[in-house]
């Protein structure tokens, strides 16, 4: 089944918003064995949109589209639909009367123009909407189909998973596509290019390689009839990858530096704890992100003076003999949070955020150390001189390194 | 001048990467006098592409792209435009000979494939890439142009600002569009909507009222031949919001709230100190996010665990008596803070980030205490209990309740 997907507002086009929505569609139709061909983003035009969803149709099997559908004059997506199917729309009493009810329950009266939001076409149906006024609209006719969700992701979220994609099972019966993404750091991409390289130029199943801020990926790509088949076929080349680079591998699929570190900790009954300067509390907000990581983290220091470090326990003579952006001081600071919060790990970074240098030392430059009760890891690292970057990459390298010390300190996970 | 924007991509289209370079260059179209009609992401399939140049030539003065410029199989950017032109590409030797310096100077031999970076039809001419080996290339004929830019943002943002954008401006003599953006908190969309009430429904200058994390946003803009006009046109308006709403005010146009705040420290030699529980390490990083920071901030405190805010100085008692999310323990955590550092302000959270309640509070509650040399606020806030809206709206908050603190101890700014 070929689909495309139209994202529909102006503040989209102008550029003030950025479209998450088409992305979000997007990952999640292969393993439905939908073939995504052509992602828009579309104005509040309706000849604009009714051109768009007509020549969408005679491209694709499937449009999916979110935006437009409020009760505003600018809200045309309804509009463009009807305009493209050639029927008209005409509205529905028992929604109207949901509508009001809605507003009733608000101590309000229902504005006039949410009356646009009870219109329906023949080949239509309402696709419910739990979390906001605006219904979606799932018309079919043809062998076509046009699936229209409202805007915002609190709204689309929930509609896609409760309503849109069971529907969406059902019907496929194409291709379905199971991706694997391997995660490893520590190795080149030409190493590892090399190491795997047999694997690389095949159709099905496919392997890419990507370099990103958190390390180089490979990513497995099968295409079969059915998810199992699919799976059978990623399997000898993942058990291949695991022999060659195991070491390397730090996570899977969309796994970040703190999801691949954040169980084990937990499940082993292990705490942290983080003193970090250069990467300016990206550290701990990315270990905070986990729902459960209060679990095992403990908390951390924001390390952005002396004071502050000499309040949190690290010597003043460390810092006075080798200077505020060493490996000496990293170790320090890993020390001393690790000490006064009692934590079995500890995390110090000290390096150089910029905009300038510090102690001589450039922009991009840190010093790391992991400390646990049996094991210290120490390491210079020197990354692009971009202040996202910097953060980014330490808290990534960081975290993976930690990853990578406690495994070896308890055996596999 | 009418434009579209492709983004083109295998990645983009399964969802795996969010495309932000369209949305980052239709933002800079307005001002140009440029109007954007149409996004499109598109996969890395030759004849999809080139059938969507041909497209945007009949409906487009002006397609600008990113995306497929690389020296791989996959990149066919380059083709698909040669194909939509008819025009035959010839590799042009002294960009091979360029080509061939820029991997010696790293000691590398240009693999043989990067030679499809020296291609050129006769209508194109190289933009220079000074990050990258991939130039772009700037085509024009009968009226129209194709701009295709590499992918990366670290190599298309240099490549916009240093090369496109100036020859886009000679070229713009069409209507100028300026946007004034005004940035509100404190006041309710429908409060704003009443006071500013005689702005709205006018199409030029038009004034949108938008929801958004950071507050209620008001959007001036005005259309006109040039753009001192548009100024002009916007002036009186952005004065009387100014006159009716002034102290909501906070920031303007794309300013965070730590962008709002910081020069206001700098220029008054002001330093700040953090202490923060339920923001996980947000509020330090938002504030960390501008380079010079480090001139007013002095560091924080990731106050994950009761231990940590005892090392730092909060009174046991005060979290036995009145409990860890409390007014009085936020308090407590912004004096400790502001105390050890010896920071003229301190910012204390303490709340219930997740994933269940603690102390019988819900999550998403939460106090917060700025305190200063000479006046001190206190506020209870609720949002809504996910997690990114939690850190994300009360880092937000208490910066720009600690900008207007500062704003109202000293004067205006």
């Amino acid at each position: 089944m070929k689909a495309e997907i139209f994202s529909i507002g102006h503040e989209l086009l102008m550029g003030e918003l950025t479209d998450t929505n088409s992305s979000w569609i997007a990952a999640r139709l292969p393993a439905l064995g939908i073939q995504v061909q052509w992602v828009s983003i579309i104005g509040d035009d309706q000849q604009m949109l009714t051109e768009a969803f007509a020549r969408g149709l005679e491209r694709s099997d499937l449009i999916i589209t979110t935006g437009g559908l409020g009760p505003t004059q600018d809200d045309l997506t309804r509009e463009a639909v009807a305009g493209a199917m050639g029927e008209t729309p005409v509205v529905q009493d028992e929604v109207v009367q949901n509508l009001e009810r809605y507003f009733q329950g608000r101590g309000q009266v229902m504005p006039s123009h949410n009356i646009k939001q009870a219109l329906l076409i023949p080949s239509a149906r309402f696709i419910t909407n739990r979390n906001g006024t605006a219904p979606g609209w799932w018309t079919e006719r043809d062998g076509k189909i046009i699936i229209n969700m409202p805007g915002p992701p609190g709204e689309m979220h929930p509609i896609w998973e409760e309503e849109v994609e069971p529907k969406l099972l059902e019907l496929a019966d194409d291709e379905v596509t199971i991706t694997r993404n391997i995660k490893t750091m520590g190795m080149s991409e030409g190493a590892i290019d090399e190491i795997v390289g047999e694997f690389f130029g095949k159709e099905n199943p496919y392997l890419g390689i990507y370099s990103k801020a958190d390390g180089i990926h490979l990513r497995i790509i099968a295409r079969s009839r059915d998810a199992a088949t699919a799976k059978t076929m990623i399997q000898p080349v993942e058990e291949a990858i695991h022999q060659r680079l195991g070491e390397f591998i730090w996570g899977y699929d969309d796994e970040t530096p703190e999801q691949a570190i954040g169980p084990i900790l937990k499940e082993r009954g292990l705490t942290l704890a983080t003193m970090e300067s250069c990467t300016g509390g990206y550290l701990a907000n990315s270990i905070t992100e986990r729902p459960d990581s209060a679990e095992y983290y403990k908390g951390g220091v924001m390390a952005y003076s002396d004071a502050i470090m000499a309040s949190n326990g690290v010597p003043k003579e460390t810092i006075e003999n080798h200077g505020v952006v060493s490996q000496e001081t990293a170790t320090a600071m890993a020390n001393a949070v690790r000490d006064s919060l009692n934590a079995d790990y500890g995390i110090g970074i000290a390096g150089v955020l910029g905009p300038s240098e510090v102690e001589g030392k450039p922009v991009g430059l840190a010093y790391v150390a992991i400390v646990g009760s049996d094991s210290v890891k120490e390491f210079e690292l020197r990354v692009p001189p971009r202040r996202v970057v910097i953060k980014r990459r330490l808290a990534n390298q960081a975290l993976i390194e930690l990853r990578k010390l406690v495994v070896a300190s308890g055996g596999a996970s």
